[in-house]
């Protein structure tokens, strides 16, 4: 077959691994690609095969400087990432062959683990397992969370949603227009634009890369902005300062304009302007939240099974193709959740 | 009498005026000194003879951009401020004469008023009229809300207060200490670190012109800051948000740090690690609490009573140094909340 070289053998356990750090976003020199047999669980333990695995722009920090949760990967391991797999063989007494589990196991075809570091059942069965790393996984709990308990939203409130179509923020926009708000997503280019106005649903959209930003603000939400779900930083975050409405909430979630730029950092300069008009800036790490995530799937199930939430799902197809699903994010060049299907979904 | 200059006369009413926009802080040719006839109130007026000035870092701002909530002072015009008075003469329901009164009447003996723009009485009679500026006037009420409605302090909590010597931060550390909060304050000097610990009650001062700043707040707050009430931003805000500790809050009311810069303006870049600790900054404004400056004056004026508030007035004298009175503020010469008296204090 023409996609063996994709696919999972029984007997071999391919593996992505650092070589170099990135000085730009990702290189061929970045990762390289090894080959080992499949582990063996232990007492306590448990082997995933590997269905789908998950791209976010975050992941990028992890080989560079660790960010400030996760220690900084060690040159030569096995690239860190949330999968969803299929269970195949346990010595865990909270794990059955068969269970369907997301987690952070790398990027290999095959995991060893100990249920430690926040491994997941997926309960509510309503599509692919892909779902598991979008919508009913930690994606679409970070945007639970984000616009419900720190964004507070409430009917006819204005939303701006940065990165809107991205994994989070496609999840987003969409729980904000269940919670009966108007809203706006920005993002990169006319495609996109009109996909997440008729795809996602949102009201209107904004491409950062045309227009002059604060006018296209000032145009699409006129009497300005309540709550601003923000995953992009720099001049995008400082322009909803400048347009948000007294006692608005500015949801710090990503800041991806931020990733690249090493020691360049910058905040908002007019994060002042928040004093005049009685709004907040609230950051908050899915993590926090931990003991609610049984919550979030099953609403975020219900929503998706109603039909009132449409998981956007960017699916890509080889393992081969990480690296370059890990650049093209910083390319803006996905649309929705991005997943790289690497073996065969007992749940399609 | 050798202090004639310095009093009203009843015929002549002294104003300073604004000739040039300052470059810098305030200098000789900012203002102007001129007189003009005492005013006479017509109906729904009363005039006022005012007894002391407030002096606060933000009224820079008056004439050189405005900020976002008042207008630029015209050229010419009689330098805007809140003073406190006695009423002298009325034709306005709510106004007698001999009620004490604090309101935005300017750098001048005599001022007339239809009640608008705030003006408030000074109901708690617990001390000299010069606390309706401070501790009983919106400089305390600012410290109130931002500490308990903002900061919502725990007993227990870790708090930082920046500017604490200075209007707003010598009442709130004192506040934050009655809610059972350690407190750390930051100031310019050594005279002042001593005196913000021996004087306000903190548990501990940092010289912002001496040591390391990073090195002192973890060394003053080991464990990290729950709640930063910042009057100063800049570098200060940022190790703020270095040190900050999970949940914590970051209260945004003064940028005095920022307030020369011109273009320079800048905001923290390390904003995005809110994200990791799930804190949050709230701006906020005391004109947005105007419905409960009742209650605050009450409860500031029930801990002064009670000896657990201690008004820290650092008290001028002498219509014609208001200028360099202003100027002080930027050069950290006051040891709490700045006061020009004018005239005589019936309370006194």
């Amino acid at each position: 077959m023409a996609s063996t070289a994709s696919h999972q053998s029984s007997t071999a356990n391919r593996q992505w691994r650092l070589r170099n750090r990135p000085v730009g976003i990702v290189d061929g020199d970045t990762f390289e690609l090894t080959e080992c047999p499949v582990p063996q669980p232990r007492e306590g333990e448990f082997c995933v095969r590997l269905i789908f695995l998950s791209l976010a722009p975050v992941m990028r920090a992890y080989i560079v400087d660790g960010g400030v949760i996760e220690e900084r990967l060690p040159i030569g391991s096995v690239m860190r990432g949330r999968g969803v797999g299929e269970v195949i063989a346990s010595h865990h007494p909270g794990f059955a062959v068969g269970d369907i589990v997301h987690g952070p196991f790398g990027w290999q075809d095959y995991a060893i683990s100990d249920g430690s570091g926040r491994v997941l059942k997926l309960n509510a069965r309503v599509g692919s397992s892909s779902l598991a790393l979008g919508a009913l996984g930690l994606t679409g709990f970070t945007a639970y969370f984000g616009l419900f308990d720190i964004g507070r939203p409430t009917a006819g409130d204005q939303v701006l949603v940065s990165g809107a179509a991205g994994g989070v923020g496609s999840v987003a926009g969409q729980l904000a227009r269940i919670a009966g708000c108007r809203t706006v997503g920005t993002c990169g280019g006319r495609d996109k634009s009109r996909w997440i106005v008729d795809a996602l649903g949102y009201d209107a959209a904004i491409d950062y890369r045309g227009a002059d930003l604060a006018s296209a603000i000032r145009e699409a939400l006129p009497d300005g902005i309540d709550i601003y779900f923000d995953n992009v930083g720099g001049a995008l975050l400082e322009a909803a300062i400048d347009h948000i409405r007294n006692d608005g909430r500015i949801v710090v979630c990503g800041s991806i304009s931020q990733y690249l730029s090493g020691e360049d950092k910058r905040g908002p300069s007019n994060y002042f302007d928040l004093v005049y008009r009685n709004a907040r800036m609230h950051g908050f790490h899915i993590y926090h939240y931990e003991n609610r995530f049984r919550e979030a799937e099953e609403r975020l199930a219900t929503w998706i099974e109603e039909g009132r939430l449409a998981p956007a799902e960017d699916r890509r197809s080889g393992f081969e193709t990480m690296p370059e699903a890990l650049r093209g994010l910083f390319e803006s060049a996905n649309f929705g959740k991005c997943v790289v299907q690497i073996g065969d979904d007992p749940l399609a």
